[in-house]
């Protein structure tokens, strides 16, 4: 599929933009660097949009949905169907990111991927299901190539969709019940980290529920081992609709100069395995916080990102980027709202105003 | 002065009310505890306030501003005169606390405690003046006992003007030229960490001008030894107004059941100097972020404090607590905005809807 090879190429980050963008914030009435990560963050998205100044109007939280053949190993705490019935609940309004969404003044963008269900009815699902839930990838492929090919391009086509009305910063974001089991086996795969250190609790399990999920992992990695070469392929084989959709949705955004906000483990498992099928995506990243899931701190560190938040979430849906976007908005506020010292006649420190 | 000892005690934490608050929590739709530290948040607010529903609608950052004697000795980056500017700054809405807190929803309450200068002109300072500056702790008393206990009494009194106009929550920030040292000197009093721990560049020294601000707090240390049993002398002999006032403001706003969001390392000494004045205090407190100065992690420690962010600022003004006024706002919202499993229809992690 040619959108596959279209989407591996990113524009350079605009390092002279960083650099005035450093150097204004140099001029404001604080101690130069006092803003610590907030600076950063603003330098960060100067390099990314190619603005001095970026602007985050248009916020979009993207929440993939997709149904996993592997929950019939018994890895997942709550039943298949809440997939569904969390999808309602994102239209509805009811769920945490639409609470989190409207207090950062952000739009929930709701995409099935591949729910196990027949087609949303309500207009305001995005109806992108390639199949009815994955294959269980303890035991054969989740994905076929061309079906992961699929959810990638309609994960782009997306975002192209979401350009057109406006969009100044993407989180990815998802819900799919047993999706950690796809996640700690990609994050074992692109990393190298041990089972052990790959896999939690997810959204609730218990101890001897982490147990299994660690034997399903263990198993899954021996089986599609082969894989391991071609980052498709490891998506293919381990991953999932929404995860691949969401990869896809991360690598046009990059494209498209858009700063991709990065929730939780499974939406970094799905930036890692973008970035490791399109290097060079990283930069465009920003890794909104660290989840309790064990295997998070690897996929970030593996993608050189450190998380904004460190807050023991671990709800997924886009919550914790949700969030991080009121740090981005901060970061923006303080380069076009603060008085400089000359503007304000305050002493900078070499003495003399301004 | 009676003032002071009215201040010493607090109503009980309404942990039946904070029950309530988790059980809701408990029967939205996400798992259980999944948004982490957003979830002790909304409970820890429901205890302070005695609401099952906090609101916050009324948020307020106390920025207080004081000048210090100390700077004499060499220990501050910026020029003395830049306090009186950075209020000036604060009035005309261009420092970062100003477009923090616009974006926080929270209005900016400038309080001058002893800046070295006449009453500001401006009506929206509040004209707390105790003195022009404080004296130099390294050779004297920063404060006079009386004079403490005016600052205290002053920022316990700005409180209730504010509560009647609406205050929902506190955030205690500061602006005082010079002023990290005395927090130093007061961090290693109350908590016995070295001076090394306690010391830091501040607003930005250098190696050589921290290396004298460490000589300067060791000898305050030992200048005040005496003082160490009575918390209320080591605050008037090794603080400053604005810390004295912030301490009252802490105070104040406990007793009145109102959250107090602990900004930067300025603040948290003087909560700490609040809280050993006046045992209790701690469980109305909120850490709203661990700055870059080295001694703040002890401060907060000996609170018994974890701070909700972790961005390497070192600005202060108030400027991390306006950053956690957005997550105690998230936390507010997802009490009182997300559905339950029974109103969603969604199956709770035991099976069944609801």
């Amino acid at each position: 599929m040619n959108r596959i090879e279209d989407l591996r190429s990113f524009p350079p980050l605009d390092l002279a933009a960083g650099d005035r963008t450093r150097q204004r914030l140099d001029n404001l009435t604080k101690p130069r660097g006092s803003l610590g990560r907030l600076e950063d963050l603003a330098v960060q998205m100067a390099e990314i949009t190619g603005r001095d100044s970026p602007t985050l109007h248009a916020k979009v939280v993207v929440v993939a949905a997709g149904d996993h053949g592997v929950v019939e190993e018994g890895v997942a705490a709550y039943p298949r169907e809440v997939t569904r019935q969390m999808v309602e609940n994102f239209v509805s309004g009811g769920a945490a990111i639409n609470c989190l969404a409207r207090l950062a003044g952000a739009r929930v963008v709701v995409a099935d991927f591949g729910v196990d269900c027949p087609p949303f009815t309500s207009g305001s699902v995005r109806n992108l299901k390639v199949a009815r839930g994955t294959r269980n990838l303890a035991r054969e492929a989740a994905m076929s190539r061309e079906e992961c090919e699929r959810a990638i391009a309609a994960g782009a086509e997306l975002i192209d969709e979401e350009h057109v009305r406006g969009l100044d910063a993407l989180a990815i974001g998802e819900m799919g019940i047993g999706n950690t089991t796809p996640a700690s086996c990609l994050v074992a795969a692109f990393t190298g980290i041990s089972v052990r250190e790959a896999v939690g609790k997810g959204t609730g399990l218990d101890e001897a529920g982490v147990e299994r999920k660690r034997k399903v992992v263990e198993k899954a990695l021996a089986l599609h081992r082969s894989a391991l070469p071609d980052p498709l392929a490891v998506l293919a084989a381990l991953g999932g609709f929404e995860i691949a959709g969401l990869a896809g949705a991360a690598m046009r955004a990059a494209q498209l100069r858009v700063p991709v906000f990065v929730d939780g483990f499974i939406s970094s498992a799905a930036a890692l395995a973008a970035a490791r099928i399109a290097p060079g995506l990283e930069g465009f990243l920003i890794a909104a916080h660290r989840s309790a899931e064990p295997g998070h701190a690897a996929a970030l560190k593996a993608l050189g990102l450190k998380p904004l938040l460190e807050l023991e979430m671990r709800l997924g849906e886009g919550t914790g980027a949700a969030l991080a976007f009121n740090l981005a908005e901060a970061s923006v506020r303080v380069l076009t709202d603060m008085a400089t010292f000359g503007e304000a006649g305050v002493s900078d420190k070499e003495g003399g105003a301004g």
